[in-house]
């Protein structure tokens, strides 16, 4: 079963990594934001991209979700020492990824191509796409102005009250080659359980992606689970906009496209809800603490696909 | 003692460190050649400026001249991994240096400005200067072409034979802020034992530097002892442009500027014909293995200069 995945950081790239497990090798294709994508210290750096690119190379940092296992912040240390900025922690395995990156885009070659290296050198058996090759920056509206993604969610923790998402650069970001194409091979696509209106939300932004994916059977897995984010604010997003943050808002966010909807055993109550929004329902542990918890989910979410296609088939 | 000194590499900077702990805090200015610089991994690197930084900071690396004492090189090894480019050897506390500078100066901040900043934090006595905030490149030319200097020197390993030298940039570049202050109110002029066709010549060039320069008492130090360098391409250098290599062409190199030449014992038989060439001369130890050394050859340099102006002022 060929497999298109959205993701964004490390919810997504948890259940990301799950399925590149579980199917055979070349089936999967995991599309990820690059909204976050932003400039440090003359750096391309991209986040949720090298979230998604090391936790499928089992090099990810356990504990912290971002970032490589093993790290070290030589660099770093020495950086705040000279009083250069480091709101922003690279450790001195992850900068040579973010110089390398820089170098061949500066040199004209695309996000794409030099992700694509980048998985083949660490071992990644799946394909892993930027959405675009195009900068795309999420921009977070507060009460005291437009904020860089980055800054709100690094440098100001996500404390600004957030009142609406702007994709800067939207209009003339095309999506990036292989996108379109695996999203239209895909027997399946994935919505992981990733921030929808930051991670999500920009990827479908993308023009063509969402008319793409409506044509195919898409399965959503909530990022928020008993009305709570596991990781990051989409929780508190959600509150900030005037939604009530459940499993059943996030259904309702995708509910165009999606055809089933799988939520933690934490929302069971909220099983007949989603239902009555017309979504086939699965309701299985969708927290990922180990390895194994991603094949499970992933597997869990490929039976459902098969049962919703089967009685896509028989109606 | 109001001292200004020109330096180059490695051999400068020691020089350039034994002079630091002999003169009174404050009277050392050391300007430096700046004709190496070059962009790598987007990065402004100065390695010229960096080793006297290092090396006065106490911070250089005691064994390889360059780069700094307790090193590491995890984010090269990683890069090399990655198949980006590490023939010019960066480690992870160099690297943030780069990155911070890099940083600065595309916010328009000048190299004097950033360069006086890190002197300060890594605690530095001296004023350390570029000889430039404008970029001028050495260009190497070589039977092949003309080389960066870089290029030639590090990724060659300086084996193309030499024909000439390009300062690239030279019209419009302008002393830094500083420089021709330093030496206007220098008491004596030192040309550190650095290479002089690469290392001292480009700092000369900088439109006012030399005639500054030739109002001074001025004191030279063959980087050249028994017709051999001690690091680097000089006495090559000379050959391959026609010249033998020896302390007495040194001396002929920088003769219209210099009142007094410093031999190492080893070039004891070349004093009279240095002397021929209406210098006063001083024979002592040049080779600088530790810091002892660094301190006498400064001291000697220093008494050498007071016996000079006394005669000076006598004829």
């Amino acid at each position: 079963m060929k497999v298109a995945a959205l993701a964004g950081g490390v919810g997504g790239a948890k259940l990301a990594h799950g399925l590149d497990q579980v199917l055979p090798a070349g089936d999967l294709t995991v599309i990820v934001n690059t909204g976050d994508d932003f400039e440090y210290l003359g750096l391309r750096i991209s986040p949720d991209l090298d979230t998604v690119m090391y936790t499928l190379a089992g090099l990810a940092d356990p504990e912290k979700g971002w970032g490589r296992a093993d790290e070290s912040w030589i660099c770093l240390d020495t950086l705040r020492l000279l009083g250069g900025p480091t709101w922003f922690r690279l450790g001195d395995k992850d900068l040579a990824l973010h110089l390398e990156r820089t170098r061949r885009l500066g040199q004209g070659e695309t996000l794409t191509a030099i992700t694509g290296d980048f998985c083949s050198t660490l071992g990644v058996r799946s394909t892993i796409l930027p959405m675009s090759d195009e900068r795309v920056a999420t921009k977070v509206q507060t009460e005291g102005g437009e904020l860089a993604f980055q800054t709100y969610f690094v440098a100001l923790r996500c404390e600004p009250e957030v009142r609406g998402f702007r994709f800067e650069g939207l209009d003339s970001a095309k999506p990036a080659a292989g996108v379109l194409e695996a999203i239209g091979e895909a027997d399946l696509v994935v919505l992981c359980p990733s921030n929808p209106w930051v991670s999500l939300d920009p990827i479908l932004a993308i023009e063509g992606v969402r008319s793409a994916v409506g044509q195919k059977p898409v399965v959503g897995v909530s990022p928020i689970i008993g009305g709570r984010a596991l990781k990051g604010p989409a929780a508190m997003m959600y509150q900030q906009l005037g939604f009530e943050a459940s499993a059943l808002t996030v259904a309702e966010h995708y509910r165009s496209l999606l055809d089933g909807f799988v939520l933690d055993h934490a929302d069971l109550e909220l099983e007949s809800q989603v239902q009555v929004l017309g979504l086939q329902t699965c309701v299985t542990q969708t927290v990922m603490n180990d390895y194994h918890d991603r094949r499970n989910l992933a597997d869990t979410i490929l039976e459902f696909a098969q049962q919703i296609q089967e009685r896509m088939r028989s109606t």
